[in-house]
């Protein structure tokens, strides 16, 4: 079965963006740069919510698609077009359980809110990680919204970046 | 001046607490345990939130002030009593200002919600240290409330314990 790992930076006080989608307050680096670097190689599939997709295409400088080499599902019930995305309007987790099923290399899940909580509340979050970011943004976008039931986790590594970013990946242990 | 330093444990998903107080999911280990006894050598003051007082209360086998050698200040509009804890009841914000300027060693900020929004959008917290545990609560009671303003913040330190906890220690970089 095909691993899923939902993957974003964050907010010490854990928004993935500001209200407006702004996320100017990210900071890159080498070393951040070498993890996405391994992680790009283990995976063939992004899985995005919608906001998370809106801010991605209009961090991508006029590409259609933000992940272009990559097969990108965008979840949205409201999302008409979205260029060589594919657009997923009802059933997510199912989709994605009949995803993790088929062939191919990893799958990657970005955003928060409604379409972490969905994936997380159907068991199909394997890894997580986080590039916690130095900064209490104090409002935003939100990675997590409350969720019907707690999720043991096993941390595998915690990595301090230079720039005062902390990554942490964990696997996810109580999934049915 | 004295340091003001806000020190939690939390969850991943920045809880602190399950709705109804429980701490059941916190684990201890002799790392912490470390981290601690350096911290108490330090800090001759506790602040609490209501909520975080009677968690800690509720902790505290049958004493009648959790922090029983330590100078504790509660803030809290409706508690009537709190044993040798001292109750602040109003202007909590101008009181911690005045604190600070007083003789004695640094003070310790414990809880969330409420009292350490007020803390923060006054200026008035200099470090932060949260040991983060491996879980995803869910829901209970949040570490952070939304804020009225940015808060930048320099990282100190980040350790890995061998239980899977890893704890994180930031400077606030723009206070006024």
């Amino acid at each position: 079965m095909r691993k899923v790992t939902f993957g974003v930076a964050n907010s010490l006080d854990n928004f993935i963006a500001r209200r407006d989608g702004a996320v100017d307050w990210l900071i890159w680096s080498d070393e951040a740069a070498a993890v996405m670097k391994d992680f790009w190689q283990k995976i063939d599939t992004i899985l995005l919510g919608r906001k998370t997709y809106e801010i991605a295409l209009a961090q991508s400088k006029g590409q259609k698609n933000p992940y272009p080499h990559i097969k990108t599902y965008v979840f949205s019930r409201t999302l008409k077009d979205a260029a060589d995305a594919e657009i997923i309007s009802e059933n997510a987790a199912e989709f994605v359980r009949d995803l993790k099923q088929q062939d191919g290399k990893e799958i990657c899940v970005m955003g928060g809110g409604d379409f972490a909580k969905t994936l997380f509340e159907a068991g199909l979050i394997d890894e997580i990680g986080f590039n916690i970011h130095p900064v209490l943004l104090g409002q935003g976008i939100p990675l997590f919204l409350e969720m019907n039931s707690q999720i043991d986790l096993e941390l595998i590594e915690s990595t301090q970046f230079k720039n005062g970013c902390v990554y942490v990946l964990y696997r996810v242990k109580n999934n049915p």
